[in-house]
């Protein structure tokens, strides 16, 4: 299923290839979110013209609405949404964990009221699994215990056994047909518990490993260690997966550490409040000092935005609440975190990653928090 | 500037030709309407895709947002909302007389206060002709005196008079190059004002007339007769255009009626409460019995929306509030419009436009205040 083309002299970056029933995907790659099955303002179309090439969608969110039963008569997520080409589906265990407001964890599962309409449900390995195979999708993930960053050790080493035990129950569930299943790795920042966490999974022998547990709050150091101490103990010849991951110059900094996948709601997420991705970090397209300026988002780029419009235009269409505005602000964006992998990939291919890496990275100015985490970290 | 193709023996309708600076135009036509210099919720593609041949930009919007130092600085408005096709602007005499909340009438234009943060405007015939001349449309119109539909006699012919007298200012303002301006006819349901206000401007001369103070909430009948009682006063060598009207049957029965251009919001304004508009009338796509309906929103449809997506999934993106359900519903919606007018033009070509609207009006389900507001006037 993975085909590990190269690796880097000077990282432990890794240039592959993913076989999914619907399509192969070159790697490293980063997976737009249709959470809801659209991937937010964005049409099919414009996700193929920026090179997407496989998208998310999540069980928890697609299991209240529509509801299975209009999925599985529609013939399943890639027909109900009209998206031929892969996709992933996580297992609900993030959300049950985050968005739902009471929720009692049992043997085999987690009893939880819907953040909606609080109807009580109930998600498990057996549950999560069964969704997925409906779902279709190429990708399915393990139903895990995804805990809070700040919990205790003695909670942490429960969310990582519950974790293990439910990743052998999902391993033994049917699947649809072709559908490749991930494990997740959990053990917070704790270098024991995630090292105990990927060898056990490990041993289950899945499709692929992810690296959950991150983008929950945790400051950017404490990300990177908790990829750091769980990557060594994942087998080259399978895919790796940092979950819910990150800003542009966090992605090229997870790549040398030896991801290849990669999923974020940060290009959408932002374009909605007018804030753009560039190479030289974030910039607020709503600002004053647009005003005027008839250049394109960032220069050079060639996503459909930037041939198209200037940010004078955007910055008004942002500030009189026109749809084009958070529209093509999020076409920028996403297009943007997959030029960052197709230039990544370009890079490897090419024997430069290390150049590109650290040109990369000089050029992007994180936000103030990150900065912040970063000095106290040292 | 306006070339007579052909005319309907069973009607007044037309087919003609409208050379503007930017393109030529075929009559009878619909103008998406692109309020604050975008046509709500859609891009220039899909504008094009859809059959798009002229839109419309609200002076008194963008004279507030962005103001007009930034369409002057982008050079014009065409280049500020990247659309090198004809735009025709309106003068802003409607939006004074509905949007701002306070006004006061003097010879030479409207004081008024502006809806969005109460500061002191001022239009009238020069400001409005200077500002349109700025933005650089192709069809500039005449700045006018519209009046509620409700008004009393006396203030109608009070309109109507300044109507005139501030056409015949406008019509000696300088203009963009090639710009073509426009006459408002008002007069509301009064036959005898309206023959006198549409006398009173051909001879002025204007490059084509349209039919104000329509679209300002009387019901349907007395919008017809604003139109039969203007018409026969109008030159057959000059394009007519009924503002802000209408539904798709009013639209065809307008064209029989000798109207040759029209622009309307409610494509757009319903799509985004989940209404879209069929051959059969307004259908909401949010609703139950669409749940599990795997047909596009209208069959045989060739907008992007029905090539693509389902009513089950367009339902599902708008009660979820996913933007592409508007989206889609906008693309559908205004094709829906420019295709009536296709086919409106193509059956006059054909000499069976008799046919045509017997069939679409009789297949055409108005909504319950149109036909309850056909009961009264019976």
């Amino acid at each position: 299923m993975f085909e590990l083309l190269k690796t880097d002299p000077h990282s432990r970056a890794r240039l592959g290839r993913l076989t999914t029933p619907r399509g192969v995907i070159d790697t490293p790659v980063f997976m737009p979110v249709g959470t809801q099955g659209s991937v937010k303002a964005l049409d099919p179309r414009e996700l193929l013209e920026m090179g997407t090439q496989i998208i998310l969608g999540n069980t928890y969110h697609l299991h209240i609405r529509p509801g299975l039963d209009i999925i599985n008569a529609a013939g399943g997520l890639h027909k109900f949404i009209n998206w031929p080409h892969p996709i992933l589906t996580d297992s609900g265990g993030f959300q049950v964990f985050s968005l739902a407001k009471i929720r009692k964890i049992k043997p085999h599962g987690v009893e939880f009221r819907s953040h909606l309409d609080g109807s009580l449900l109930f998600l498990g390995p057996k549950e999560a699994m069964e969704i997925q195979r409906a779902l279709g999708s190429d990708i399915a993930m393990v139903f895990d215990d995804c805990p809070p960053h700040t919990s205790a050790p003695r909670e942490m080493r429960a969310a990582v056994e519950r974790t293990i035990r439910w990743a052998g129950e999902c391993r033994e569930q049917p699947r649809a047909a072709g559908q490749k299943v991930f494990g997740i790795v959990q053990g917070g920042s704790d270098p024991a518990l995630r090292e105990e966490c990927a060898k056990q999974l490990v041993a289950l022998d899945f499709d692929g490993y992810a690296i959950g547990g991150v983008s929950v709050g945790e400051p950017e150091p404490e990300m990177m260690k908790a990829v750091e101490f769980t990557e060594p103990f994942l087998p080259a010849g399978k895919a790796r997966y940092a979950m819910g991951l990150g800003t542009p110059a966090q992605l090229v900094e997870l790549v040398a550490r030896g991801v290849d996948m990669f999923d974020c709601v940060l290009p959408t997420r932002v374009a909605r409040n007018g804030t753009a991705f560039t190479t030289r970090g974030t910039v607020s397209i709503k600002a004053g000092f647009n005003k005027s300026d008839f250049r394109p988002i960032e220069e050079g780029c060639e996503c459909f935005a930037c041939r198209h419009f200037t940010r004078a235009y955007l910055r008004h269409l942002l500030n009189v609440g026109e749809i084009l505005g958070l529209r093509m602000v999020s076409v920028h964006n996403s297009h943007m975190f997959l030029k960052v992998m197709a230039d990544i990939r370009a890079a490897l291919a090419a024997g430069t990653f290390a150049e590109f890496r650290r040109e990369f990275v000089a050029n992007y100015i994180p936000s103030r928090k990150i900065l912040l985490a970063r000095e106290e970290s040292r």
